[in-house]
Parts: C-alpha cells; sequence; structure tokens
C-alpha cells in the first residue's frame, strides 16, 4: 500500500515516515511539508534518519492524495480538515490523529467519510486501545464489590490530571459497569475522606522524571486483585497503530472508524 | 439457594462455610465431617467462626444431599465419586474443587452430570479465571512481535516451578496464538542464552515469604508494555468462586462445567 | 528472655504471644486480660491457637511484671500509662505500640523511660521502619532534580488519606532532602493542575478490597526511576516487629527509643 | 570545569555532550573522533543536536587533554590506556566508562591514579549504583529469614542472563549478608524444585520488547515484602552519571575511585 505523511518533518512526522518504511506491506509514497520548511525537496526517509525512498517533500498535498492509497495526519485541525475534502476528492484513505478538532472540523470528516475509510482516534496505541476494551469487558463481567481503581504516571511537565488516556479507562470502566463515570468518579482523597463508596471509580495521579505514560486499571475485592497495565516508553507506538491503522482501510469499506474498530475490538 | 458442604470442619471448608452464610441468596444447609470428627453435632458456621445457622454437622452425607439445592466438594478423590452418586441420585448441583482425580474418578463424574449441573475446576477463583480468558483474547488479537512473558511469585514452601496456574496462563496464551506451549516455552535462562526467540513464551519464578500467589503476564513490543496481573492475598477467593458456581447452577442444564462457563467466557 | 502480653486475648494481643511462642530466645511468661474476660484463668497460649506454654491468664498485671523480663502492650491510653508505672516499679522492660497518647501520657512514659528500657513506635514492622530509613537517606543523596512520589493501597475501610505511613514515608523523604514536608506536599491533582512543581512531594491514594498496606516512594528523573516499596499482607508483622523490640531492649540502657533505634537505623 | 568527551560523535558520545552542554558548572571544552571521521572540524555539541560551543572536533587527543578539566572516555581499551597516560601527562581527570580492559590495561590507569582522580566504573548510572548501596545496607540489616530475589527484564535482544546489574545487586546482597554469592544463588527454577532453601538468593530473567532495564530485589518474609527497584528508560542515565563523576573529581585527590565513591555510598 502507497501511504503518505502529511507535516512529514516534524518530530511526529518523521516517527510516522520511521513506521511506514520500517512496515511489510506499506510503501512510503511521499510527504509534505509547509512551502517555507527547508526540507522541501529533500527525500522524507532520509530527513527521518532512514535509507532513501525516492520521493521528494513536497508543499503539494493534492498531489500526495493523488499518489497514495492512504495518507495518514497527525497535523492541526484547519490543516486537517483541507486533508479530509482531498482524501474524499482523490478517494484517497485517510487516518487522523490530530486533536482539538471542532464540531464544525468533525462535519467536514463525516461527509469525506461517506465515500473514503476514515479512522481517526486520539491515541492510535494498539495497545492502550487493547486496555480500553480490555478493561470494559472485564468491568461488565465483575459486580461492583469489586473495587475499581485507575492509576496513572506521567513525566513532569504534564498539565492535567488524571490523564486523557486514565479518563478514558475509567469510562471504559463505567460503560461496562452500566454507570455513568461523572457519577462514580473520585479524583481527590485527602484528610478525613470516611470509607471508599461502594461503585466508586477512584483516580490516582502521579507525576514525575519523563515518563512516557504508564496506566493501571485495579479490581479489588477481598483476598484479590485483577489489573490491566499498559506502559509505553516511547511515542512510537502511536506512529506504528496509525499504520497499522491505514493498512486496514484497505480492506474496509467507506466510512468513520476508530482503533476498536481497526482492532477488531467493537462486539 | 440451599447450599451444603462437605467437609465442612477443615481449613477449606471452614472458608467455604463463610463465603456461603456470607452470600446474599446462599443460605447455609448442613455440612458433614467424618464420624470420627469432634465437630459432630455441633453447628457449621459456629465451627467457622460465624453466628449459628441452626444446622448440624453430620457424617451422614446422603441426608445432606437430600436436603440441599447445591453442595460444595473441596475434598477427596474417594470421597469426591461417593458424592458425585449422591448427586444424581437426589438430583443435587454439584460444585468440585478436588484434585487429583483418576480418569475413572472423572467417568463417574462425566455420569452424574448426565442428570445434574456439575462444576469441576482446580482453581476456582474468579480473578484466575478471568486472568485465563482475558490472555487468551489479548493473545489472540496480538501477533509475536509481542513478546510474552509469565512471571509469578509464590510463597517459599512451594515445591514445583512454574506454578499451575503460570502454566496456565501460558497456555491460555498458546492458545490465543494457536501455538503449543510446550513447543514455545522458555522456561531456563542462565548464562549466554542468545537473543529472545521470537513467538517463545517466556517463565519466571519467584519464590518467597507467604506470598499466597502473584501472577503477570507481559506482552511486550517495542514502545509498550501490556500487562495482565492477578495478585491473591488470601485462600477465600477459592471458596467464593466455589459459592459463584454453586448459584449459578440454580439456573444452568444438566451437564459438566468448569468456571469459564460460570464465568460466561466462553465466546 | 521472658515476656509478657497484656491484653493478650484480643485479636493484637493473640499474634503477639504467637510471635512470642515462635520466636528464638524468648518465652511467653503470662499476659493479662480485664477481670470480666471469659479467658482468664486459661492459658494464653491455647487462647491464641498455639500448644500450651504453662501460664494462666491473669488481671493481675502487677504480677505479670514481677515475673516478665519485657511486656509488650498494645492496648489503650489509659491502660499503657499504668503499665509504665509497673515498669519502673518492677525493673521491667516495655514495649508500646499504643497510639493516641496524650503529652501527659507521654511524660509519664518518659518518666518510666528514665529507669527501664521502653520502645515506642506506631508502626512496629521492621519493613516500614526499614522504608523509613533508606527513604530518608535515598533522598539525602538525591537533588531536587529528582521528583518524588508516595503511592499507597489500601482497604476499602480506611478513612483517612494519605495514610499515616504514607506520611511517614514523606517526611523521611523531606527530612533527608532538608525540607518541610508542610511546604512540599501535594496531595490533590485534579483538573489543569500546571507543569510539576520542582522539589514537590507527591502523594496518591487508592481505596479497595481488603489490602492491608502497600506503600511505593518513587524518585523519578529523567531516564530512570528508583523506586522503594513495601507491602505488608499480615498484621502479624507489627506482633513480629514488637518481639524483635523487646529482645532488644535486653541489651540496652535505660531509655526512651523506637523502632529506628532497635533497627540500628540512626546514623 | 572544562569538560572534553573522546569519541564525541558517536551514539554514547553524542549523549555525554548533551549531558555536559546540560550541566550546571560544566562547560565544554572539547571533543576528539578519529582522523578519518566526517565530523572533524565540527562543533561537537551541533554534531549532538545541540547549540554550538565554539569548540572544533579533533584527532588532537593530547591536546583536549590540555585543554580540560577532567576528560571522559567511553570508548575502547587500547584508546583508553593512552587516555589514561594523557590524563597523567597534563594532569586532567578522567572519567571511564569503557569495558572490557585487561590487567595490564588497569595496570596503567592505576599507574595514572597515583597522579591525577581517576573514576571507572561499569554502569554510571546513579539510580543502579544507588540501588547497589542501598540493597547491601538492607541486607546487612535482616536476618536470613528474609528470602532474597533479584527479577530483571530486558530487551530480546540481550544475549545474557541473568544481566551484569542484577547479579551486581545479587552480590550487594551477599556482600550485606556475609555470605559468598556463588553459594547460594539460583538461578534456575523449573519442575519439582523443592521447598525454597533458607539462605538462597533467587534471579528471574524476563525478555522482551526494547526495555532498556528493570530491576527489583525483593526481600520477603511472612507478612512483609519490601523491594528495592530501579527502572531505566533512556541510556542517558549512564552519560549524565559519568558527568556527576567529572564533577566530583574537581574536589577529589588523586586516586582511582568509583561511582559508590562519587556518591559518599562507602562507609
Amino acid at each position: 500500500m502507497k501511504i503518505g505523511i502529511v507535516g512529514c518533518a516534524g518530530r511526529m512526522g518523521r516517527m510516522l515516515v520511521q513506521a511506514v518504511v520500517n512496515q511489510d506491506g506499506a510503501e512510503l509514497a511521499g510527504g509534505t511539508e509547509m512551502e517555507s520548511s527547508p526540507f522541501i525537496g529533500h527525500d522524507p526517509a532520509v530527513v527521518a534518519g532512514e535509507v532513501p525512498c525516492g520521493a521528494s517533500i513536497t508543499s503539494d498535498a493534492d498531489k500526495l492524495f493523488a499518489d497514495c492509497d492512504a495518507v495518514i495526519d497527525f497535523t492541526i485541525p484547519a490543516a486537517t480538515v483541507e486533508h479530509a475534502k482531498l482524501a474524499a476528492k482523490h478517494n484517497t484513505n485517510l487516518v487522523i490523529g490530530t486533536t482539538g478538532l471542532s464540531a464544525d472540523d468533525q462535519a467536514i470528516i463525516a461527509e469525506a467519510a461517506k465515500s473514503v475509510t476514515i479512522i481517526q482516534a486520539p491515541n492510535m496505541s494498539l495497545g492502550v486501545n487493547l486496555a480500553f476494551a480490555v478493561t470494559e469487558k472485564v468491568a461488565s463481567m465483575l459486580n461492583d464489590e469489586w473495587d475499581i481503581e485507575v492509576v496513572e504516571m506521567h513525566h513532569k511537565h504534564k498539565v492535567d490530571a488524571p490523564s486523557g488516556t486514565a479518563l478514558g479507562l475509567g469510562r471504559a470502566a463505567a460503560a461496562g459497569r452500566k454507570v455513568n463515570l461523572d457519577e462514580v468518579a473520585d479524583k481527590v482523597r485527602d484528610g478525613h475522606t470516611g470509607e471508599r463508596k461502594k461503585g466508586d471509580i477512584g483516580f490516582a495521579t502521579l507525576r514525575g522524571g519523563d515518563v512516557v505514560g504508564d496506566h493501571t486499571v485495579i479490581f479489588a475485592i477481598e483476598g484479590e486483585r485483577f489489573e490491566i497495565t499498559h506502559k509505553a516508553s516511547s511515542r512510537v507506538i502511536f506512529a506504528r497503530g496509525a499504520v497499522t491503522g491505514a493498512l486496514w482501510t484497505g480492506k474496509a469499506d467507506a466510512g468513520l472508524f476508530d482503533m476498536q474498530d481497526v482492532l477488531g475490538l467493537k462486539e
């Protein structure tokens, strides 16, 4: 499959390029950068520290979409909506890791997804998406005598707590148990808290060093604990998930999908 | 549901009694001990440190089966086969945690299971059975670029390694991946081992203190790890699993089932 | 060494009895209970499920102190102050695990400690005391580029957060770094927190099941984490620590000591 | 302090350059490469992806030593012995991370250390060296009722087991307990092992993915576990340790030291 990377010379773009050239069944067909980029005209694989692929970085996204079976996009909303239109125009599938899209942006993406396959997910890591699915499944099988806790650790620069992924795990647990996370989430414990409230889903947040992201969901009952843990040591996992998604579009119908679809986790 | 416990005054028997009297929807209908037991005639709940249930420990298993909807049996093979016959005679369901049964013993149990519901499992813990199911499912979804490792810790008195549960987790992973564990198990690493062989399932064993049983299955690939962990802190979990199984028999057809059936883990 | 247990028939008292009779170099010399106790006159070892020691439970604490080299006391403040006076009267050493003592109570204990050896600590576990000492030492050796976090998990019935032991670990870390814990403790993280503040000591609290007590102190910096973990699986460790303390009094001078002294952790 | 890096354009050399330019109190004074290197004449900081430092990479090690207060050397034995001689000649301190040195090589280094300060250690990470020291200390304080286990995980390419660091942790534990590791090490557990032998130090090895190196020493006894854990997520920690060592040489006397000296861990 011929895959293109928009924004291919940035930090995430280079990781995406590396993931494509190292994936069986995938071929790097090209990449774009802004017209002012010093990398225009260079081989995108070389820029990413890989052996040359023979293509040249261009600012012409229209041509890239024309040349590719699928394009991967971890850019910004304003660019992503244009890419969605180009995907529909050229019948090219699209994988979107861009975050912060507005409702209007989403409408444009949904329109494009009528004719091509689009995958969109805030976290493309296979492991994290698997953790979401397993957490929901396990929570659906254990009654509320099992206390659910989510603990995560991230690097010291992270500015929000709990992490989006931790909240996603909490939502998955709540969905499995058929409750609303907002009604059972317990995010603050300090001083005299009283006994743990049955049915609550607790969150605990650790910050320090350069931890990429560790998450554990704990199901605890008298005598035993069942835990699901994901440890990310490199952002390369997001790139790898995106390429897995791109390959998956080759055998999918038109429509808007997420990584749960790609992994076959929706039953 | 009226539940009886055969061998109710031993260490495991008392835990079963406690589990029954503390379970909504379950009623302790009685228990047996050998005729020579000093506990004959005493209330089985009192012997287990619980408030009296009104029954008396007897050596008459036939009467116990006549009085109960289900009986739980963690005894010895010679006793268990007799109990299977009594289950069939009185149309009483049976939960068997006894281990070491011969093929002949199993045939007798299978015969009884033609007319009543029998649950049989070497480990009744909900958490461990869930770990088996989740491990198989996850292994079926991840390709062999993911390295699978199983690590366990048990108390210093344990005489075999890896634990039966660790091997069970390895078998579940192998089943999910559609390989034969015997062909991929790597149980010894010492000295110059060479690089890890792709597709292997590794085992690591820790022994110390009085650890009841900790198990983790690790799926590792570049950039991320996905882990499934079970920690047992009390043998009460085997008792609780048995009671869950007993309650489940009330809505099941005749037949021989295991804890995967009880938990709805076979899909 | 002849050791006595005041309040020997309660839950903690029985554990103390078990710890004494199973310790080389220690001999159970007797135990007390309130005059109304049904266990008066019974062998304290038998009450604790051990083989008979030949003594009888009495309500006469004065006689117990006269008969013993050391007495262990996990009772209540009102009783403990009387025991401190008896210790001084009979030149008997004393190990105090009682909590909730007032300043006046402490003054009485300090007075007694002028003539006998008294050990007093809120947590007698060797492992936890070792964790305090190691945490302080490690914190003194690492600069504040290392982020310090303390995470703990306890059973669902615990009513305060963080645990006293977690706070103790935080205090040990602060002492090692020569800062005031109150000025650097970060116990709540929820919503937009901003980046982690350099020098902070973070706390995260997990609650669930029947976890006796797990604590981890994390020192994190770019590229590595150093962690000190203590996992308690049984309250027996408090009893064992008390007996270790009692034996230690045999070679110590008069004075008031804590478990750090017993372990030789003060340098 | 003016610091130079020999072999500054290789993978480890670049990390060393980064560590120097990002360390307060350290100034990158220059670096060397082989005469045939394409990086000769370039700024070593730029080659490492940092802002220019104003120096040029040279093949003239003699000049580098003349210009520096300390030099860091992670090269090969043949080069390191020459560097040791230059260190003595120019009264420049030296930090050696090179491994595989022969007895003759060591003799040359020892000779140089008569006049300058030399630090030599196979693992420069502060965290790992701290783990060695803490493990020895803890092992010296706990009797052999505490079972000691060492578990480690490394990437799938590692060819030996247990890791050198795991064995180092085992040696530290053995030293603390005043036993010989060779007599108590238990590295293989498979099949019917019998009960754990008191006093043994067990090792368990996990391999998978790209794990840089996780190590845990477990001290387990009835009721509790005490654990010391080190997690490496980047090889940058070896570079950082080397720079810490280089700075330490500024206040040390002549002699041959290791990272335990640098950290003040020998008491």
